[in-house]
């Protein structure tokens, strides 16, 4: 989550959420899935319902989505059309609630309402046309640009004029539309970067769109079968059915690693893949690479991120894992975060405790999914050389990061990552740089190859590894980005 | 956490704390550290604070401790010397402030703060003479019967009337006292039931005690050193140093085994006993004890409390961990509690999720702790069941629980454990019953010598496995449960 | 509202409410009468209910009505009996939730709820008696020495128990009591110093106990009739009906005459005496003493209490009133109460404003119905000033203040009393030096006489005047005042 | 506050405020002052600052002042410029944050903050064109549009697209106007409908622009000296002084007699006129049409906004005033106000209530300014009946009010108006209707000619009586209006 620069336009990382529910019930059902994807974004969360005469009735809110949205805020919305929103957290920026999503709006089409997951590169240059040209912003998300061009379009028809403004937009976006008069869309922009999901109840009679299956587990009644919406797919969902458009020539399929590795919740398919299963895989091709001595160690899991990895690590090495980080059950909801005005404050004592005796004069394999910045890698390692450990090792789930992410993730600029600032690139020398730098006694990363293979990818066809190589490989750079973008290139 | 009947008075099971910090910060270190005691008590948590001229301050709220004790209230609090409380919630009673601990009372002595874990077996004849003779009671807890005999006592100093008190009561306690002229002192019961430690930083600047030790690891300062509080030990702590009366001639100790099982935190050392490490042995025990063909299946440990006992199951049957069932790390505050009513109200999702591809065709270990009504089991195995199983077994750390609890732990009535349902002892048969009721394919239970072997208790000297037996080995029995615990004996 | 010394112990004056209502929503009823008593008391509020099997529930919060009790805790409190409390606010003293009533506490007799409104002048004695006795107290309120005494008694009912309670305090009171076992019940002292009022609908369908008439215009339904509760009138009120037991032989009335001049609300009967009304005859009364020249000025309420007796005022001075000084009505609420901490903290504005146009160049008579610390009358003095008035002259309702209350007012010491500091008297020389400190160019109280007469107790025999004479004319002292009172009493 | 159609734009009557303090504090000074403009608008409250770089950040929220801008806030915001808002209650609609101002929008000149009051007649027009063009709105408010005009203008400064946005539009509008790059602005129409004033301290060391003059008086410095901003005025502030350009040819000033009536607070000047004062005058002028036995009644003024005029009627007719009326002075912030939701729910009592001694046998003149619904006069007459007084006679301090307003106040359709629906006109034969519907006995209006006379307009220039005669008089109306324009001057 980081700024573009001089015009306020943040990078968002988010969860989105659809339902259609002719019995009423669309801003109930979404509720109650909407914290499915709470790990998407802690920020702020938001939801608009369509009622039966197109009427569109938003609340949104900052915190966690029981404080932002009250479920008896929610109760009295009838409805048979919702959308949802979650949103990442930023660093160093103040939450607005300005910025929630989703944005409503009113225009030439009736009243709209927009939420977003991903990354619009030309986002600032149509912005800035836009403003040239008279128009007005109050919000700083990508999804009030898309209103605009929306409104914009002389079309005749809503879906003409979502079309037209999809043509101008480029990156990376999963868009749920709720429009008060042609009802409700999603739609996924031709790389696939980000994922997106829509299911179905028996004959049809809920449908539900998400950024990650998972959702579909918290759903009143059972979906009785999904798909992911295709890259380039708009789809316009109606009570009891939906139907496809496909909106561009076929593009290389780009979508974004890091969303197995990182983002997604275990439990969920993401582009095909079984998240948990993808992280095991991960572990088993890690301990192929170890030397032999590791066995003699013993994983201990960092959670939640590295859980699946260190079990699969430890498959793979055939060595016991060990309890030595635990995940302060209280601390989820970030300690209390008071309803007025959103900031968080109150001590709910750390987020992760180490157990001392799982600790002494034992040989220790820390595992986790990936090192971004280094510092929570650093504090995880320093927490157990408190306690005397006779060997910390770290083994990571994914190669090193060495180039910021223009299209979904939340990555820092390049001059933030550790591997970076190490040199910024796979070679040995860097690995040790960091090493030295987050106090491990030994270093092992996933090599790039061996990800491919975990990810069912052994071409590299199908996934965006961008953050891991430097290389766009097809996807659309922002044009205040290229500079920057050749100075990576440079170290490769 | 039941009701011993007719008076209303409850049973608890609690943390306490306590601080001395001649610097007057004693109420912001006990903020401090009290939120590592929350998984001990979620229903409120309270503090009472003694400033320089003994005038005791005391703050106490419901729910977790940033709603309950926002630091803002607390930081204007200064004072040398200050105890804290985080109470237990029960079920099928709505929590009241006025049972919410440290109990504040003036009388013949000053003003006094108790807070206390444990469970007094004379509480009801105690409480009912005490009405007899004119009495008036507040709330529903311990601590005011023990603050009524404090105040009655015509003994000369406070220290006197304490000790006279606590001659009147039985059963297991653990209390922190502050008084407004005689100061800060902790006690432990005779048998040892309850845990408590004491610790302090180096030259004895600031002494910390602690229903658990993890608690020292919130510390701002570290400590130096710590030890246990003996059973039967006074300790009157003032600022610098502490001393110890023993009130009582040698008892046999009965510390809990139960604590070490489930209640403690596995960063803690409980009864001089590492909790994680005591947990690992149990798996590794009933590893031991498990047919061959257990180590083609894969241990699926349930968060949290199955996760250090899992890992030792996997260690010692040398098969794999498998992240079958996560944690939604949101759940921890139990969803927003709204701060004016205190109730649990919105949905923050479900507590636990399931990975489906983790599932499907596997042969599943799961690992848990203990089964005390059955009930939680049975959703977890239905939860894996929806996916499609090879196989559900079950491994449980510790024996079946056949007889409920008068000093400890939250058992419910010997009706409602599902041992006692399923028979009601450790018999063959016990346990095939139970395996039908929970729905899994096999179970096992660790065995009792195993237990007492990971326990480094070969003998039985140490811990009270009544739970496990029926058999109180020299406890005090509530009179009023005299004919309660015959009919349990008949089983055995 | 002052503190009588070393104990903690604190005068009230306060509003107390008691609904009988058999169909069970006692609760409802009587919540929804309790803001008719919000100005007698403003710090905090309470209710008592007790259901068909006599639990009994309460609920208590610091702040004004809407915010201590939400009327959606109330509504889910079914009930046959319940009693109301509202308190008043304190200066230099930091409200605590323990304080509010009705007090709960669980003795001898079942279960009982108290709420008060008086002065109990032996409070001090018998707490202290208590708690050499080896008794506990939780707040500093005198119903807690009342529920001691009742449980502490030996007789064989709760009826019995009360009476014999009532038999050892001395000095004001009015209370309502609610019994797990015996029900309801209200009683007054035998000197009638605070008011108190029961009334009933049709049938006596609903009873209703209070503070003052003006809580029946509140009820859901019309009381069908009312009368005062007698001096030492013990009323046992049940489903359908009431009796009473006559506590005392026949004592003097001794009602407050403060309550009229100042407590009630203008449209209450209180001792019998229509408040509004005899505000006004207050102020012709005055207009009789005043000189002929007066009725060329314009008489200048200070609302809210000086309203009806300014009315008066310019009706007997034949001459118009001015509409000077505007109430702020966002202020009633004294700006906004955080709910989490009970702290006053927001602005609302001023509490009282003046239109400079109403001032300029004109002779006002300022009106209001008494002068204590002389405080508040020196800033309104001062904000006319500000605009250029001719000339400011002061018309109060009463006497000078001279001597402290023990009984039923909040009246600072002898010390703070502006009258205490200009010489103690009702002398002319006392008067003139008020006026200079004050800022008035003429000052003018209203004679004893006058008011007797107005009040309809032309020979002083219903009403205590102490706080006008240093008198107490009967009325039992504190034995720790008794040295104060001689030094007022020199002064005379 | 009515909807104007189909594209849910309303009209409202608000309060707005501006502090230029180039000490930092302006964020402070407005927040101390705006609750003097609390009685324009209760139902939601907002400020925007800008700092000394430029950059603004805005507040908002539902609710009275201090629920919606916690001071807690407002300290953390320094700034040399800031801009307030009011926002009056509507019926029958849900209140929305998003139509809370001052809205904020970025766009061709940076970001600018807008705060109305008025209604632009011709928004409908102007709002339905930029949708057609293309454009977006967010909100419900008619600054939005003028948002929009600005950031369309090609002029070459903020100054002058602020002037081109104002050329467009037509009807009322005062208006204060905080931009990024051009600092502070306030202006008023060229027909002075609404009211503003524009104060500095000595030195023009801070500068206000208020809706009204009493803002002046909660400053924390008093103001040197102040004026009414011109009609089509616009007048750019910066620190240590301010200009004006003058906007338009010299129309005539048709400033609204209503906020004169019943709007304005009594201690205010507005329109030059001192609002108490005038209504003191018409309340004289009223007594001198009475007949002579109406000098044998009572006034009882309605409070508030009937004691200033109640107060003149009993001067005027030589009769007493009689505190017949009292507010709940706990009712102001109408109950306590939910800050999650916004909702008014909890019970505070009754917003007035009577004094039955002061109307048994009594002939009472009740006192108000005016009659739009009909509905409060009715209850207000229906609370003294039941009291049973001798004689209910009602005089209203303006005229019936028999055209609805399409530029300033909050009138109903003419279909809601009780005059209209008892005739639409000024005749005997209305009033007499008007008179049974309410259930006075008499009643008495004042005529539009006295009315003029104590306004101090014989002529009729200077105020626009609209709503008394449906003639706009110059004014324009809206499109939309005409038809219905028509039907009024039907019954003329």
């Amino acid at each position: 989550m980081y700024c573009l620069g001089r015009d306020g336009c943040l990078k968002e990382a988010c969860g989105v959420l659809a339902v259609c529910d002719p019995q009423g019930g669309a801003a109930c059902v979404l509720r109650q899935a909407l914290p499915a994807l709470q790990h998407r974004g802690e920020e702020s969360a938001g939801i608009a319902v369509a009622d039966s005469s197109g009427a569109i009735t938003r609340r949104r809110g900052l915190g966690l989505i029981p404080q932002a949205l009250p479920t008896s805020l929610i109760q009295s919305l009838p409805g048979e059309m919702a959308i949802g929103h979650t949103r990442y957290s930023t660093s160093g920026h103040c939450p607005r609630v300005e910025d929630a999503q989703p944005l409503l709006s009113t225009g030439h089409f009736g009243t709209t309402a927009i939420a977003h997951n991903g990354n619009l590169t030309n986002a600032t240059d149509l912005r800035n046309g836009l403003i040239e040209a008279g128009f007005t912003f109050e919000s700083a998300v990508d999804s009030e640009v898309i209103a605009h061009l929306i409104n914009l379009s002389e079309a005749s028809s809503f879906t003409d004029a979502l079309v037209e403004a999809l043509g101008q937009v480029e990156g990376s976006y999963c868009l749920v539309v709720l429009n008060s008069d042609a009802g409700l869309f999603c739609v996924r922009d031709q790389y696939g970067v980000c994922p997106l999901v829509i299911g179905w109840t028996k004959r049809m009679e809920q449908i539900v769109v998400a950024s990650e299956s998972c959702a579909f587990s918290e759903l009143p009644r059972p979906v009785h079968d999904w798909r992911e919406v295709e890259p380039g797919e708009l789809i316009h969902i109606y009570p009891g059915g939906f139907e496809s458009i496909y909106l561009f020539n076929s593009s290389p399929r780009r979508s974004c690693i890091f969303q197995l590795i990182y983002f997604a919740r275990p439990d969920s398919f993401v582009f095909g893949v079984p998240v948990g299963d993808f992280r095991r895989r991960c572990g088993i091709e890690l301990a192929k690479q170890l030397p032999a001595e590791c066995c003699l160690g013993e994983v201990a899991p960092i959670p939640n991120s590295g859980l699946a990895f260190g079990y699969g690590l430890a498959e793979g090495l055939n060595c016991p894992v060990r309890l030595v980080y635990s995940r302060n059950q209280y601390y989820g909801g970030r300690a209390f975060m008071s309803p007025e005005v959103g900031r968080r404050s109150d001590i709910a004592g750390k987020k992760i405790f180490v157990d001392p005796c799982a600790v002494r004069g034992r040989r220790l394999i820390l595992a986790d999914d990936s090192i971004v910045r280094g510092s929570t890698i650093s504090k995880d390692i320093a927490s157990v050389r408190r306690h005397n450990p006779e060997a910390v090792w770290v083994a990571i789930g994914s190669p090193p990061v060495v180039a910021p992410c223009f299209w979904g993730v939340d990555f820092s600029t390049s001059e933030e990552l550790i591997a970076t600032q190490c040199h910024g690139d796979l070679a040995e020398s860097t690995i040790e740089a960091i090493r030295q730098r987050i106090g491990a006694d030994r270093l092992y990363y996933l090599p790039l190859e061996a990800l491919k293979k975990a990810a069912g990818d052994p071409l590299g066809e199908r996934f965006c590894y961008q953050c891991f190589t430097g290389d766009p490989a097809g996807l659309p750079v922002p044009t205040d980005m290229v500079v920057y973008q050749k100075s990576v290139a440079k170290h490769l």
